[in-house]
């Protein structure tokens, strides 16, 4: 069982169509995915351009659906959406059930890099563990992605890809590493405890603590604490259920 | 004072003028170099092809130099080529003053990188203290830039940044790192004292092993062994003398 990282979106190789690739983007997009259906939202659609978003939210609720309108660019909401990217910002509200539209500047764009995969996991360290289980059962190939930010690399994503081979280390049968996959390893070990450190350091956790999201760093630095697995179910971005199996 | 790292040749950006780069190809070009200047040669002229490097070693020698002519394709001497670049095979010979053409896959390519910088230093585990010592006095931007091994990255160059990133945390002054700077520097530490293992298990080395040079990657592995500092000067690789300073 391969595991392979990409530090960076910009770095990923062609889709295997075979494999499982791994979108990690732990500030904020994927963190928010695995909150939001946490708390019980049905799924989230992940879509590129603002106002792609604004009317894929409008034909939904045309339609008769619950839609929330989320995502971010320059970290902050565009014009008349309901919400931003910020996981925090998800703790007030009642998300049974309903549908999320989501556009972020990082994350849905790595996801659609890795379109063409046998199948498409979103991660966060939120649910690392999970990731982890889920993928040692499946015992395909696996490329874990990390979004970073803007082309540069990004710590937190790297920690998270980092937790997630520990992880298979310990629950999988015949798992062989590249390169990449042991420095994200040795990395995640050395800040092993200290996660909201690494964040609060990070490039990008800097500039949220400026935008005053730092309660979201301190979300997204939660390693472990959902046993949800996410993954790309159609255009929808769904909990993995039970005895969900490869195709 | 900036501290960057690129993880693969090819991520390194354009070159500063008023920055050092610092190419790092652990297995086993800057090995090498550290090894033929610390046994007494006069200096290293890097080449990037086969052709250009026997035209180069018979001129010296029509000059009268001392000269000999070494490299690899695949791990191995090209035909008629007085050396590989295993570092071992250097122990058996006089080098005092001696004159050495040297090609190879990774590390000739990614000195060509980084060419236009203000300053080009080369550094192995080996000089690893003894460059962050020369880096933090020059006070310039630094841009650590792993060679890695055909477009892929290897964990010892990694390892050989996050040392030069440590030693810089603990002798510079001002240091910012970036993320990539953060996550070298877990990296080596994750490994500290455990070198030799990381090389062992890294791609890069195993293909050594697979070749019978496993005597190269215990000097590869030993860090902090060897004072020296090396720079590109005009076309020639050599140690910095005492005293050297900006252009």
């Amino acid at each position: 069982m391969n595991v392979e990282v990409a530090f960076r979106a910009e770095e990923a190789g062609a889709p295997d169509p075979e494999g499982v690739a791994v979108v990690i983007d732990v500030l904020r997009a994927t963190t928010w995915v695995a909150t939001a259906l946490e708390r019980g939202a049905w799924g989230i659609r992940p879509v590129l351009e603002v106002d792609e978003a604004r009317e894929l939210a409008r034909s939904l609720r045309q339609a008769g659906e619950q839609v929330l309108l989320a995502g971010e660019r320059g970290g902050l909401p565009p014009e008349g959406f309901d919400l931003g990217n910020s996981p925090t910002e998800l703790l007030a509200l009642d998300l049974r059930d309903r549908r999320l539209v989501l556009t972020t500047t990082n994350g849905t764009r790595t996801l659609q890099r890795v379109a063409g995969s046998g199948r498409v996991l979103v991660a966060s360290l939120r649910n690392a563990g999970a990731t982890a289980r889920y993928l040692a059962a499946l015992g395909r190939p696996v490329y874990l992605v990390c979004a970073g930010t803007r082309g540069r690399l990004s710590q937190e994503d790297v920690l998270a890809a980092g937790w997630i081979v520990r992880h298979l280390r310990v629950v999988g049968a015949g798992v062989t590493l590249s390169d990449a996959a042991r420095i994200a390893e040795a990395a995640a070990l050395a800040w092993e405890g200290r996660e909201l450190e690494a964040l609060e350091q990070a490039e990008h956790g800097r500039t949220l603590l400026d935008l005053g999201f730092a309660q979201d760093l301190a979300m997204a630095a939660e390693r472990d604490v959902w046993p949800g697995v996410v993954a790309l179910d159609g255009a929808w971005l769904r909990q993995v259920q039970d005895g969900a199996t490869w195709r």
